[in-house]
């Protein structure tokens, strides 16, 4: 296999099935090929209680100076209906300058690429002046319990520290360069439990109705906008995704109601600042005496649901690593496709949440469109673009923190 | 037993245990008594499918002329927890002034006042000149369907007219005298389904959350006051007894969520005139932008539930019978003890909304405090005075009648 053709090295990969939690043979092609390059290759595998055990990788080359670490899985979602695919999903075909198989684009093509990116630099440039690493899981699609966060604490544990950090993920939503994401926002979700009295509808003063108290408590968090976005971030949303009462009778006054949400945030709130902000909308809800005249404050218990996550984004300061790892993205993206970049935080959470807390994080790889579909499939001409643009960021990434 | 003795009458009926929806000999003990006393009686049994039929009691003094009807039932609610009788429920022992037995005030009590009432005025003045009635039912506390509906349509057949009618339940808070009930407020019930488009709580740009178009809908039925009550009715009251979404995921704004209400209503509404502004409340919530800003007006379904009924009292211009029929009871209690009673149109509904389409309706009766409560009793102070009030009324109804 030749280690600079990412093709090649795409096509081995889709060939062995490694529906999580099973390896399926990647890690072991990825071992072999980067071994054969000189990095220094480990494979642990955890495990806890109640999870399947979960084989992962983690590769470096370089011993010292600074350290630039590549983030993804291999690891894959089922074919699904195989019906519904023109050819095998484990078959790597190759039809109309495309490869088709299950984990085409989500993301072997980002490993293929970043591993032919990583050979071509190495062959032209000799070792980079620093550390280069891959932190491979098998363990993404899964309950992500095996995964990377355990993989980022058994590195750290190993004396492993990174400088900046590129996730693998499909990002680009049409052609490659549309979008880099620079950061993810926050999620907080809660359960909020309003106390009622329970009585007959005939007689309401005897009663206190938990709806009034819950749909005074969705209408304060939801009247006002929590901010207006930044320059980089949306403005933060909160959705209400429930209101249940769980009162089957029409002549009864229930005795609770629950009203549930989330809110995906920017970088404007922390986990903590915005918590205090709800609660606080939530208290104004419940005292409010408009849709309860005469009423006191209504009685609720605040359930804030676990692993809520921070917002984050690698734009900051000029001089910052973070502001160092977007530029040289982004000029390596200019120079082989003439095309900026959107630097996006939108989207749902990505396993770069956790990466954050080692590095600066940053994500860029395929066009996303037919992730985790039937026909799963990559544009030839994209792999070599996107390995083009890899091997570009590498030089300048070490060249700028030499 | 004599028939102007009210507490030997209500001993007799409370040893019947006609639990609904078994006659207990409770209906055969009324029919013998009347028999005695020249009321012509019928006792129509009621079935239907999928229901148990039950026993009725129709009779009738007089042939023709102004036309009056007591209204009740001999079905008493089960005794519960037997441990928690002091006496047997259907021993009616007597003690400390009191009987006590299961339907003692609900509403056996009250039968056997009007029945021994009827007794003491035939004796004065012999037959009144006109009708008097006994309608009574054994199907009040069950599901009521083979109870005073069916025997109202039944009487109905038979050529059977009523001017006035008052029914015995027991309408008084604390004491003697305290209300009269001479209305009700009507009842409708409705669930509001708000249909959304499902998506995830990261894109809501992609979807449209149902909760918020519920929420803007709960505004818009509870915000403004239905009306501000009348000289006899308080004001409508609309309640929401549930909002359910019937969605469990915290990253997934759900596809639909329901409203339900139900409004009891007075008179200033029937209920097509309170479906029309309702329906205009519900619309512009759901096309409301405030918590939906640049939506099109959300999808929803309005299924009213069935049987409604509508508001009534007897409250009306002088010189109607519905006037006559509470002026004649009010001057009957004023004579006996004195008092004025509150004019009532509170609480739930009550077969009163079946017969009031028939003739103007009233209800008086007992202390109501032990209702359906083990220990059920009645002070025989109570029964005697409730017994010379009915027959006060009686003598002032076709006096006022003649
Ligand atoms: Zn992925
Ligand atoms: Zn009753």
């Amino acid at each position: 296999m030749d280690p600079t053709d990412p093709a090649a090295i795409l096509a081995g990969l889709i060939r062995c099935p490694s529906v999580t939690p099973q390896e399926g043979g990647a890690l072991a092609l990825l071992e072999a090929l980067l071994a054969r390059q000189d990095f220094e290759v480990a494979r642990p595998v955890f495990s806890e209680t109640g999870t399947e055990p979960v084989e992962n990788l983690f590769a470096r080359l370089g011993d010292d100076g600074p350290h630039l670490v590549f983030a993804g899985h291999t690891d894959v979602v089922p074919p699904g209906d195989l019906a519904a695919w023109s050819h095998g999903p484990f078959a790597a075909s190759i039809a109309g300058g495309e490869m088709i198989g299950r984990g085409a684009v989500d993301m072997k093509g980002g490993i293929a690429a970043f591993a032919a990116a990583t050979a071509r630099y190495v062959r032209k440039h000799a070792a980079p002046r620093g550390q280069l690493s891959f932190l491979i899981t098998g363990d993404e699609e899964g309950p992500a319990v095996n995964g990377t966060v355990k993989l980022l604490d058994w590195a750290r544990e190993r004396g492993e520290r990174f400088d900046a950090c590129l996730v693998g993920e499909p990002t680009n939503p049409e052609a490659l360069g549309d979008m880099i994401k620079i950061g993810r926002r926050g999620s907080l979700s809660c359960e909020v439990r309003v106390a009622g009295l329970q009585g007959h509808v005939a007689y309401p003063h005897l009663a206190d109705n938990p709806v009034r108290s819950a749909v005074q408590i969705a209408e304060a968090l939801l009247a006002t906008p929590l901010d207006g976005g930044t320059e980089v971030f949306q403005p933060s949303n909160l959705e209400i995704t429930a209101i249940e009462t769980g009162n089957p009778s029409v002549n009864v006054i229930g005795a609770r109601c629950s009203v549930f949400f989330n809110v995906r945030f920017n970088d404007l709130w922390t986990v903590e600042t915005l918590k205090a902000e709800l609660a606080e909308r939530i208290a104004a809800g419940a005292a409010s005496e408009r849709l309860r005249p005469a009423r006191p404050a209504a009685a609720y218990d605040l359930v804030w649901r676990d692993r809520p996550s921070e917002a984050f984004s690698t734009k900051g300061e000029a001089g910052t690593k973070g502001a160092a790892l977007t530029d040289a993205l982004v000029a390596a993206i200019a120079e082989k496709t003439g095309r900026a970049p959107q630097l996006s935080t939108s989207g749902g959470t990505s396993d770069a949440r956790f990466i954050k807390d080692h590095c600066p994080v940053i994500e860029f790889g395929l066009v996303g469109k037919t992730m985790h579909m039937s026909n799963e499939r990559v544009a030839l001409s994209d792999l070599e673009g996107l390995t083009e643009i890899y091997e570009a960021f590498i030089a300048r990434w070490f060249a700028a923190n030499a």
